[in-house]
């Protein structure tokens, strides 16, 4: 073997004007759970330490310019997290770990835990992600949505899949539950376990309206956008994605065989789309709804007490520490009011994937059952 | 709709510190395909655009601390970039797009150009991309494949697919073909133009040695690593991914109807596994490949004239501005001292994705002919 050639390659492939090594760790997750984060900027003034559910943390600088911080002991988990270097929220540059997003990405930091945990990787049979891409006449544009087939999936099976429509938050992209949210670890794990019954899980562009996410933080509070992206999901959903899946995928079109979930604005996009469409839907979920329309007899204008014939599970899960937790709280309120069955669960934690895959874990097991 | 409502959830989805809306702008193209990246560091001494396969560029600060640097006109493209801030490599935190890679992930700016481009998306029909997941017994660890089938593949279709196995190069992860190179987009426009025959594309993990990879350029600059993590690579792929390739998929045992390239480490491993299995693969390619043992008849023992009857195209293509060409002419000289035909492409360009999503498609439409 030629290092002469071994280093022509290392030179060639590396990017121009960057370290040539990494001598910096971060993050570095010390054996009792606490994480220590480094950042170079040695000109920088202040840099905190901005973490998913946390209070953001001041790091210190040392003479050689990096910046550091020691959390105390993590609960086994995957954090989402960023550098905020004089007001600018970065991402780590020694961490190859990324949690997409189509406003602000950030790095992950994953403590890892015992196998028992829902979302770490297990030696039991995986399924398939399948990510497929269309052109969509109602919204007019390309895009995509990702399909997990459960392990051992037969294409032939003499019995029809059931089918779970799981929907990401404002922001995320149609990747999100499974790049952040470990969707197919969760459902490997759980159908292993015998506690899930075998499904597809469907998990769509939430984007009806693609203007909403397109400019940042301003088309989400704008209500008439809102109303359009709620609409056009559900128009998509029904007369593109699901006739696609129920053609290229061996699962039931009976409605008892089907679910919709999903978190925050793809929480109120699940109660939308679910709970006007009984006729398709059985199941219905929302993680940390929000973004829905606040007039509910005008946002669910045919819902009364027969929906509960048909709701086999109305389950609506928000953490007490998310400011979301009194609009959902008036929604159930709302729901009780009108006789309609609802499983309300308040969860510790605040507007966080370290909820939201606590839910998925404890959701999934109670559909198709 | 509640107002209301919607700030909260708006306020309850931000990342805590970071800025509430995104005034810059980053990448900003023209139309007449400038580019203009900026990047808010106030207390920055010296920012650099480090631009794929371009010389560093400095930016300029203004008063409100925004670093900026414009261009010139860029071939339509999609260019991978970050920012060298006081030495460190940042990536854009006002850009989305990200260039996975497990050591130095970074930005990408898409320069649109016309749709006859090969990589892009046009109103054709797509086909999908599977990602796999199992456990090496080879290997000793929890690894991923993916497997993209073309528009209107049949599992049951009366003649199987030819298959092409496609390899990243160092530091990328088994998304880099899919995620960096669009290797799904050339394939559905090549298929759709009757360019290339309909087949399915497996791009492996190319790490048989993991420990190549995991401590950074270090593991890279070891022979006994680079040697091992060929072999691994290897038996990995026979053992183990061809095997639940041809048991998963639709698709043909003949060698005739099998290929195997690679970019880079991925151009060396296509090198080593295709030209010592000729039983195996009747189409071997590489692009820009480096990292592979410079003692030819050591890494090609059996190799001689014999094999241009099994061979139906050996193709090496590198561009003249990498610093791999003087290995790559070297290899082709030895090819050719031993009366093994081989096409030898120079193309311009350097060590980047640039050349080799053109690489992809010139080499695609030429398999299973």
């Amino acid at each position: 073997m030629s290092r002469t050639l071994l280093c022509l390659f290392a030179v060639a492939a590396m990017p121009v004007l960057a370290q040539p090594a990494a001598p910096i760790v971060s993050p570095e997750v010390s054996p009792d759970h606490r994480v220590t984060f480094r950042f170079k900027a040695p000109n920088a003034q202040a840099v905190m330490l901005s973490r998913e559910g946390a209070q953001p943390l001041a790091m210190r600088k040392d003479d050689k310019g990096v910046w550091s911080v020691t959390t105390e002991a993590l609960e086994p988990d995957l954090y989402g997290y960023s550098f905020v270097a004089d007001g600018v929220s970065m991402l780590d540059p020694n961490n190859p770990g990324i949690k997409p997003n189509l406003i602000g990405p950030q790095s992950v930091v994953h403590v890892p835990g015992p196998l028992s945990l829902p979302w770490e990787v297990n030696d039991v049979p995986h399924g398939t992600i399948h990510h497929q891409f269309y052109k969509s006449g109602v919204v007019g544009d390309q895009r995509d949505y990702y399909v997990y087939t459960p392990p051992g999936y037969d294409a032939k099976a003499k019995k029809p899949y059931p089918t779970f429509y799981l929907l990401h938050g404002f922001s995320d992209d149609a990747s999100g539950w499974t790049a952040v949210g470990r969707a197919h670890v969760i459902l490997d794990n759980l159908i292993a376990q015998g506690k899930a019954k075998p499904m597809v899980v469907v998990m769509t562009l939430g984007y009806g309206a693609p203007e909403i996410v397109t400019g940042g933080w301003t088309g989400v509070r704008d209500p008439s956008i809102g109303k359009r992206n709620r609409d056009k999901y559900r128009d998509a959903l029904f007369a593109e994605v699901m006739p696609a899946v129920e053609k290229d995928y061996r699962v039931s079109k009976d409605r008892t065989q089907r679910a919709i979930a999903g978190l925050s604005m793809g929480g109120a996009e699940s109660l939308f789309t679910g709970l006007n469409a009984l006729e398709r839907f059985a199941y219905v979920g929302a993680f940390s709804a929000g973004g829905g329309d606040h007039d509910y007899s005008a946002e669910y204008p045919n819902l009364d007490a027969k929906a509960n014939t048909q709701l086999k599970l109305l389950w609506i899960a928000c953490g007490t520490e998310d400011r979301l937790i009194d609009p959902n709280r008036k929604f159930i309120e709302w729901l009780k009011s009108k006789d309609i069955h609802v499983t309300a669960v308040e969860t510790p934690g605040a507007h966080t994937w370290m909820v939201w895959r606590r839910n998925l874990a404890v959701f999934a097991p109670m559909l198709f059952q």
